[in-house]
């Protein structure tokens, strides 16, 4: 029978979760970092992540449709105005589209992800199933890994930019955005699980959402590592460099 | 603007698919046959491959739900037979379980499926979502992939049997049984998608439904060549040998 914990002993858990398990730590991430990839391979990384991006808004008004306080509804709905801007030319989506600019890829071809790794896809549909399907108070939890990505983004940014000459400030201008909105929608997240989950299994359940949504994410760069790393492996209709 | 093609013609482009996507041609696949996995490479494709098992009758009985017509439904319900048995211990899931029996895993521990590859649970609920969501027509297409594999398991099977030990005829029988299953499925699928997709358009969803379904077969064997051929590659929480 699992005990109760305080709402700081379930904030803690998170945070062990996070420092096992976030995609900080994969090798495909280290290389990025690090300098050690080659331009194709940071170009399959933008490529296979506009996927990703692309689909959060969808994911986050999956979750805004079953919210019934407006107050919540406010809250979460900036979230989807900071994905998809207030006008066109706008927004995380628009700022990652100047990312797969600089890195020399056509618009349309980004954005129809017809060649995008099958791993980047069914990883990133599944974490849209999972908001729609499971519990509000799971969809939310699953959203906790912005408590994670500051430290992951400034790591990321100060190595692209030191490492890669065809990476610029301009180009990662995503990244820059993300620093002051994910502590936010991480705050309201993480008091919004300490606050609901009133029973051990439903505590249970909320570090068991942050543990699926973390292999959401690593599941990505292992896809990616698979595809574009290790040589020959490519899958069928994936693009080549 | 695409043409309409002649049901065979249907067919020939349903058959190029298989040719060139099928997984009978993935390098874990071939290294499998070949004999040069090594027991718990063997192991873990298994255990992994018991999840896609688990999910296939979960597909077939939403494909049956949406299935109006009784006579279709009596041939589509021979599926769920097939998989399920028709009493205790019968059936195809407990032929997969009488492998990894074989192979040393406890049946509690498959059943759980707690420490697949995250790459095997999105790709096979890839397909399961596929099926639920897309359209009656493209459901019966994904299941296509029969057409192939009765050719695929014959080189399957005289491969283990010739090159492991620790495989038994026994511990294979469920490829045994697919060879009369799949067959009679794939026939009944053919015919169904061939008099179906009367538009130009349709035809292009089925053979993109074949394609689709192709490739979570495909990302199912990346992600285990990724976590057990590649050293070092295990993702977190997955099963360690």
């Amino acid at each position: 029978m699992t005990e109760m914990m305080s709402p700081d002993q379930l904030e803690a858990a998170l945070r062990a979760v996070g420092a096992a398990r976030y995609h900080d730590k994969h090798p495909f991430q280290v290389r990025l970092n690090a300098g050690d990839l080659n331009r194709d391979q940071v170009r399959a990384w933008a490529l296979n992540r506009y996927y990703y991006q692309s689909r959060i808004p969808l994911k986050d008004a999956a979750l805004l449709a079953r919210l019934e306080d407006p107050a919540l509804r406010r809250a979460w709905r900036q979230r989807i105005v900071d994905h998809d801007g207030e006008t066109e030319g706008d927004g995380g989506i628009e700022r990652w589209l100047r990312l797969t600019d600089a890195l020399g890829f056509a618009r349309d071809y980004v954005i129809a992800a017809h060649h995008i790794l099958p791993g980047t896809r069914y990883a990133v549909d599944a974490y849209v199933h999972f908001v729609r399907e499971r519990s509000l108070l799971e969809a939310v939890a699953s959203s906790l890994t912005e408590m994670f990505s500051p430290g992951a983004i400034k790591n990321r940014v100060a190595g692209m930019l030191a490492n890669y000459d065809f990476v610029s400030k301009e180009a990662l201008a995503y990244f820059d955005k993300r620093l002051t909105q994910a502590p936010r929608d991480a705050d309201f997240a993480l008091d919004y699980v300490k606050r609901e989950a009133r029973r051990p299994e439903q505590q249970q359940a909320v570090i068991a959402a942050l543990t699926f949504k973390c292999d959401t994410l690593w599941a990505q760069l292992d896809a990616l590592h698979h595809a574009y790393v290790e040589p020959g492996h490519i899958p069928p209709g994936a693009w080549q460099p």
